[in-house]
Order: C-alpha cells, then structure tokens, then sequence
C-alpha cells in the first residue's frame, strides 16, 4: 500500500507491505486524515519518531478478526493504544499508560497511509448524519475538550487563548461554549475573521491586555507563546498548556511562585463528547479546511500545513 | 537605632533614624527574628531590595497611634502590607496586592533591627503559652500550610518531598499531618536525622523513585530540585513549587504538556491556622534552631545561615 514515511526528519511517499489485523485489531480503509501542528514538530524533531505519521482520520473498517460487527463501520479513533494493566490503566487514566503506543507518534504506524490498524477498543462509530469532513475533527476537538475536563471555567470569568490556528480555534469554539470573558490573540488576518465570524473576539498579540485573565490557555505551538499567555494572567491565576514542540523553554520559576500561578499541562481528550459535540452542530469544524490534497501528494500537504494562516490540510488516501 | 542594611547585595550593620508610627501602625520592638532562604536569595540579587532585611519575627508593641490595646502585645506579623482597594483586594487575595510592599522584601524595611513598623491590620497576638522560639516561626509554618490551602493531599496518595531545609523541614511536618504516603529527599545526614526524629521516611537525592508520586513539592531553594521532584511525579500529577531563586530554569514544556502536570506557585500563607498548630503543639520546630546571634553580628549570622546542615539562624535584637 501507499503510505508517507517519517524518518530523520523527512518524509517521503513508500510503498509498504499490506497490512494484516491480529485478532483484537482493525483494519482501516483511511477515508480521510488531517494533518495536525504535531505532525509538523515531528519533521522539526519533537519526537524521533520513524514510521507512518498521522493520526487524525476517519476510516471505514474493512477486517476485524473476532469482532465481524464492526465491519463496513464508518470510524474514528484514539490514538492511545493502551496495555490495561499498568498503574495508569488500572486507575482508569487510560491517556497515560506506562506501556503505550500512540498511532502514528510513538512506537505505531499512523493514518496518512492507504490503510492503517488500530485496536477496535479504540473505535468509535460516527453517527449516520455525521459528514467524514466534519468527523476527521473529533480528535482534535476532543483535544480541545480536555481544557473543560481538567478546569472548571466559570460564566463570569475572564479568559484568555494564545493562538489561533488550527488547534486554537477549536479551543476558541470550546472555551466561548462556556459562556466565560473570552478573548483570543490571533497573529494572521485570517485567523482573526474566522473567529470574528464565530462571534469571538480577539486582540492584537502586542495589544493583550497584562495581568487581565483569571485563565490563560497557550496554544501558539511555539515558545513565544508562554510569555503572551503568562503576561495575560493575573495572580492566582491557571494557564493551561496546549503545544508541544521541540525544544526547552527558559522561566522564571520565582515568578510562578510569587503571583501562585497554575500550569496545566492539557494533551488528549475525549472522544465521546467530541463526536457528540459535532453531531449535535454545536459547532462546525469545516470552515477551518484550508486544502485537500491525495496521499501521492502528501509531502506537499505537510509543507502546505506549515504555511501562515494555512489552518486543516485534509489528506486522501 | 541598629539594624542590619542591605544594599547592591551587600549586607551591613548600621545606625539608622528612629521610626515613628503613622496612625494605623505600630511600632515593634523586635525580640527576635529568623533567617529565611529569600534574605540569603537577596544577597544574591534574587530582588533588588535596598534598605533592612528580614520578615519573620516576635514582636512586642510599644506604640500603635489611634489602636491604643495593641500596646504591650507580644506579636508576629503579616509581612504583605496590602492597598485593600485593588482587584485582588476586593477578591480577597491580599498576599497579592497589586500595590502591596512586602516587610524587608519589597518597598519596606524589615524585622533585623532593632525596630521595625508594621500596621496594626497585620498583626496577630501571640498566646499566652507560646515560647517566642516557637513563635518565631510562624510565617515560614504558614508558607507551609499554604500547601494544603490550595491542593487537597488525600490519605492514600503518595507525596515526594525535595528539600529538607529550613523550610523543608516544616513543610514535611505538614504534609505528614495530612496521614498521606510522604517520602522526603535530603542532601544532608543533619536533616535526615531531624525528619526521623519525627517519624518521616527519608530517601537520598540519588535514589528517588521514578514517576512514584502523586504529588511533589519542590522546596531546596536551588534550581536543582525541579527535575528531581519533576521525574518523581507521575502523569497527571501535582508539582508545587515553593522555592524562590535568583536566575531562570530551563524546561521542556511540551513533556508537561504530554504527562499533563500541573504546577502550583505556592508563597505566603495563612497565619491564623500556623499561630494555632503551633499554641497546640502540633509541632515544635525549636529542633529547627540551629543558633542564635545578637543583631550586632547580623551579617555573620547571614552568613552562618547559607552553610549546608543549618537550619534556623535567629537574631535576638
């Protein structure tokens, strides 16, 4: 089958051997997949990472050995493929099993391929109505959701978004759902009108306002972020991490102490709520696709991605 | 009246002026005073302070304009002197006054003088049977027992410890109070032998156990002890950071990111519940004096304070 292929830091089109499922597993026709901003970072060296990259997708199940039911099922899935018995399982955070592998990042081929398997533990049917263009969000989204899981974001507080890309405008549509102050600095013109046409305002990054948040969220995916989302907070405040990227981040440790802040860390979310957000239409994830291109092209829809004001890049296969 | 001067990080004794009471203030003959890690962090331009160090102290009134009934009261002190009219005022955070000085830290001089003014809003009466030696600590227990005002520590958890000094040492009293699994990492036999003292596991900085802890407190003063209490955290868990130190640390953001830690800047704390546990015996950090120096040889008792293995240097006026 046809696959992109990660390695050193490239990535290149491969024909690769044909898949077969174990017992337990899926095998996906890959319908659609997304190019994500960790994506990118692995090309920039995040995470050394030699395989098959993507893990945003919408597939249709064409084998399952022992679970025939799921066959011909249309499906999204997570991304964290999980032992079940270490301390992480066992307490019911699944997301962070000592043991796992993470589809298309860590230890497991991704999605931007013909065909992919995943556990059919991780799938999740999408509901009839449901269009793959829309569905190819539910993980991000569900990335998105995570913010809501770990903090509890008040109507009458103040809240703050670095970041308005691909991931950021998710989690704009997330935190303005909670009915909270909500105010997002957007660096391209585009990204300020697709926040502007979702009725959600935003600021200049060299007009936030200092100290005026009661929660900062950072999802710039870069480290200039922090110091803009950090500015913003006032004391006492919480300021939820989003981006992962290569490299170190220099802080003044002091300071967190001084003005007690909160770092929370936020990586992947749930899928139910997800999936169940985008069927119900509480928002519509489509206007942020900013391209289309087939597998053969998928080194172009990477360089594509990485472009300013460039939001989803959708692959198929 | 003597006092001990800190100027371009260089601390002297002087002659100074004697200080008058404004009405709402008192004027605070100084019986004793400790030495923190943050008087020694300034020597080392961890805060451009000039002007009389020192914040933890027992006091006796000898004048208090306009608050006749303070006087002759034997007292500790508040050392954020608060406008009461900001945003955090008015929200009832006042350790985080926007316009706040801090006693001996931040726009006011402090307790290693003779004496010192303080307003009568920040200070709390001493019961009767409380030794002045025990008393003395109340501002650095209260740090302390700010720990447990912002993180709910459950029995069952497991709770690391890095650092066993002067403040280590009473934090590790507190977190046991809590009944939770408490390990603590110290660098010195001195402070091993005063947590077993108190019944408290020990463990050396060599040997912490990985990704073991639900939740970590990082509390050496030194840059160092964040990735000690940083790699004995497990995903999802708490980090609270109570050191202070001049310079910036260097972190890899997006590995918070991925195991979803959250940090807690954690400062001053409550007094009322310290002043308590101490009057009732909860602990008795008068183990924790390691001398005693009158103000005249203030800079020499500075200095014994930064030696490995001291913990409370007191300065008797």
């Amino acid at each position: 089958m046809k696959a992109l292929w990660l390695e050193n830091r490239q990535v290149s089109l491969r024909e690769l051997p044909n898949l077969k499922p174990a017992e337990g597993e899926a095998l996906l026709e890959i319908e659609l997949a997304g190019v994500c901003s960790t994506d990118l970072e692995m090309l920039r060296g995040y995470y050394p990472f030699t395989g098959v990259p993507g893990h945003e997708f919408v597939g249709n199940v064409a084998a399952a050995p022992g679970n025939a039911s799921w066959v011909g099922k249309r499906v999204v899935g997570e991304i964290n493929i999980t032992c079940g018995s270490c301390r992480a399982c066992l307490n019911g955070i699944k997301t962070h099993c000592e043991n796992r592998t993470v589809l298309g990042i860590s230890g497991r081929d991704g999605v931007f391929a013909e065909r992919a398997l995943l556990p059919v533990a991780n799938l999740h049917e999408i509901p009839q109505g449901l269009p793959s263009e829309a569905a190819v969000f539910t993980e991000p989204l569900a990335a998105a959701l995570e913010i809501l899981e770990q903090v509890h974001i008040r109507p009458r507080e103040r809240v703050f978004l670095a970041g308005a890309g691909r991931l950021g405008q998710l989690i704009a549509r997330v935190l303005a759902a909670t009915g909270c102050e909500l105010l997002v600095a957007a660096r391209h013109a585009e990204q300020r009108c697709l926040l502007e046409q979702a009725g959600i305002a935003c600021v200049a990054e060299e007009a936030v306002p200092r100290r005026w948040a009661d929660i900062a969220v950072e999802a710039t995916g870069s480290p200039s972020g922090f110091a803009m989302a950090r500015q913003a907070l006032r004391p006492r405040g919480i300021l939820v991490l989003k981006s992962t990227y290569a490299g170190d981040l220099s802080l003044n440790m002091s300071s967190l102490v001084v003005d007690e802040i909160t770092l929370v860390g936020s990586r992947c979310g749930p899928f139910e709520p997800a999936l169940r957000w985008l069927a119900e239409g509480r928002l519509d994830p489509t206007a942020l696709i900013s391209g289309r291109y087939p597998l053969e092209r998928g080194v172009e829809a990477l360089a594509q991605s990485g472009k300013p004001g460039i939001f989803k890049i959708l692959i198929q296969p």
